[in-house]
């Protein structure tokens, strides 16, 4: 029998499988028989680590040709909260009104629908393309992402796969379809600084040392100048300081301890390490003589990239204003994502459905917007194999 | 049969009363007991108040006529933690080495059986003499305080008692007897801030509202500029940022919520009142337009007082010197005490035994102390009384 290849239709029989992060619930084994059956090769890997369960995670490749386009992405999801404050099941792939229910229909399913509708449309209409088309499907991107992208990409390279270009599909637009492309990612950094005092009684101060004042001190020195001014395609980098604790209950004492920490979403003008020399350096200023204090920045694999504008790019660009009348913004912002990864490898850019509904109670899609990004993704493919003959 | 009043008797026969706050223990009782045998009369009124347990307290009197001095003390005192970790069991009243141990030793029955064994040795000695001494004594000074001195000296304000002048004996030498006279106290005002923000993904800073910044500009506006430069006696004010809470556990969410807690221990040139409006100018000023805040004083009766160094001080300063060759320091320092309350009635003193074993494990006095302590109240009662004639 032969699937319906429709992307509501794939969405909907992706919606049904409860693959919760690290479950696979089916939604791996429904996207290997659909591109099997369109000839694709396809690898189901399993990865391990200590102290981890294993994840499921997929990779297939049409074609043996070059350039080579891949697509990537997540069927993993996250809980869906209380399903009785869902207006329909979040795994039953409900239609209500023109939108399509459950857990994932934006984040990602949706667009992994539409990667597969419209790669598979692609074939059929161009059986002798020159090149080849991939997919590159993760169980582990919504958990400790782990057993998933990293080492798939680590595999996949283990084999001899070299990609040439990556549209990851995630939901990029704020509000419209078509709003945003993004073409990089900041970096993220963690860190920690405790400052140490000595405890004592409020009457007798000259006998304690209150470590609040040097804490104080310590966070005007991160938080007075900024990081930057942003660069071209990031805006300025930016520390928070999400929690200042000291735990002290009682206001007749002076307390021996204060910790704080922050996190640091940076452009592409810093590297992980570059950055923690530079908090290293405005504590100790910050510091003087007078302040004991230790700063712990935790390993980070989130730098900052940047897939730089270019014929990719506009492929797309071109594609999402061809087919919705919105010539998108290339942005850098929002949190970070797989394509962290998956740059050390190829160029990558983010484009998929809204975004709004992700992670909430009532995840939904517009069915038209299936549709849309089905056209957009199909005339990146033409446009982007045209190029390469 | 007539009781031993020397003070080492006085002090193991109420260190031997368990009178853990609430708890009279018996000390009260014995007190009442000896001053009766003594010609005093004596008062046993018991307090009460919503929410909190019954207190006995002791007042007593002897003499009708003018001036008259006043002893002030406690008989209750904190728990004496792990008793296993004591040298002597806290109750016992053991001697080891010259030293007498026990919960209390020091804080505050030694002092107050000095006081008993200096007033009967004075009137012994003076039956006919013009004046009157007394002893104010609660059961409720280590505990909430709410049933003790404050309604002791109502009541006898009621009565019709009116004192010249009061010595307090609580244990103010840091390290020999006779290092230090308090003459006065500093108050104490304990506040709360509470910061308002908006919560938030740090990846997405524009959209929420960090309140930890708007926390770091408020102390840093409480903690500038120092609240003075101190006065005759008292050193200079002092502010101590006791606790900052956020308690975000999450460092990719920016946080709601920020809250600090700070008390001021302060001298006679500010009233509650006059600092608390001193705070809030202090955070209106640093807020600006842009940190929305709540301050929060609790309400306190420790205001700052003076004895201001005169006759009465000068004879316990001079009695001091003759028994021990130390010229005591006039001192405000310290914590809050009950003589906050006694100075609404009459000028008070505080003058006891050496601090250092207060509420600690092996609170012990060496037994000469006390002999020396009885020496000094002595003189003071025989140049208090003569300067009377």
């Amino acid at each position: 029998m032969t699937h319906d290849i429709s992307p509501l239709h794939l969405a909907q029989s992706l919606l049904r499988c409860p693959s919760v992060t690290p479950a696979e619930g089916g939604a791996l084994a429904f996207i290997e028989e659909v591109l099997n059956e369109a000839g694709f090769e396809v690898h189901r890997p399993v990865f391990s680590d200590p102290g981890t369960q294993d994840v499921e995670n997929l990779y297939a490749r049409y074609g043996k040709g070059e350039p080579y386009l891949l697509f990537a992405g997540h069927t993993d999801v996250v809980p869906p909260g209380d399903i009785n404050h869902w207006r329909h099941d979040p795994f039953s792939g409900m239609i209500e009104e023109g939108e399509l229910f459950g857990r994932g229909a934006v984040d990602m399913k949706g667009g992994i629908a539409c990667m597969m509708a419209a790669a598979l449309a692609f074939i059929r209409s161009n059986p002798d393309f020159k090149g080849s088309i991939g997919f590159l499907i993760t169980g582990d991107e919504e958990g400790p992402a782990i057993n998933g992208t990293v080492k798939l990409l680590e595999w996949a390279k283990a084999r001899g796969e070299r990609f040439d270009h990556c549209i990851l599909g995630e939901p990029t637009n704020p509000n419209t379809l078509g709003d945003m492309i993004k073409i990089g990612r900041r970096g993220s950094l963690t860190g920690k600084v405790v400052v140490d005092g000595k405890q004592g009684h409020v009457a007798y101060p000259h006998l304690a040392d209150n470590p609040i004042p040097g804490m104080l001190r310590l966070l005007d020195g991160l938080l007075r100048e900024p990081l930057d001014r942003g660069t071209e395609h990031f805006d300025a980098s930016n520390l928070e300081v999400t929690t200042v604790d000291v735990g002290n209950p009682a206001a007749n004492v002076i307390p021996a301890e204060a910790r704080a920490t922050f996190n640091i979403r940076f452009n592409d003008l810093w590297t992980p390490q570059s950055l923690e020399e530079e908090i290293a350096r405005r504590l100790r200023e910050a510091a003087g003589n007078t302040v004991r204090y230790t700063l712990t920045c935790e390993p980070t694999n989130a730098v900052a990239f940047i897939t730089e504008p270019n014929a990719f790019v506009g492929f797309i660009a071109d594609a999402i204003q061809a087919e919705t009348g919105i010539r998108p913004k290339l942005s850098t912002t929002g949190g970070t994502s797989d394509a962290r990864f998956i740059v050390r490898y190829c160029p990558v850019v983010e484009f998929g459905l809204v975004g709004q509904t992700m992670h909430q109670i009532d995840e939904r899609v517009a069915v038209a917007d299936l549709d849309r990004l089905v056209g957009i993704y199909g005339k990146v493919l033409e446009a982007y194999f045209a190029a390469a003959v």
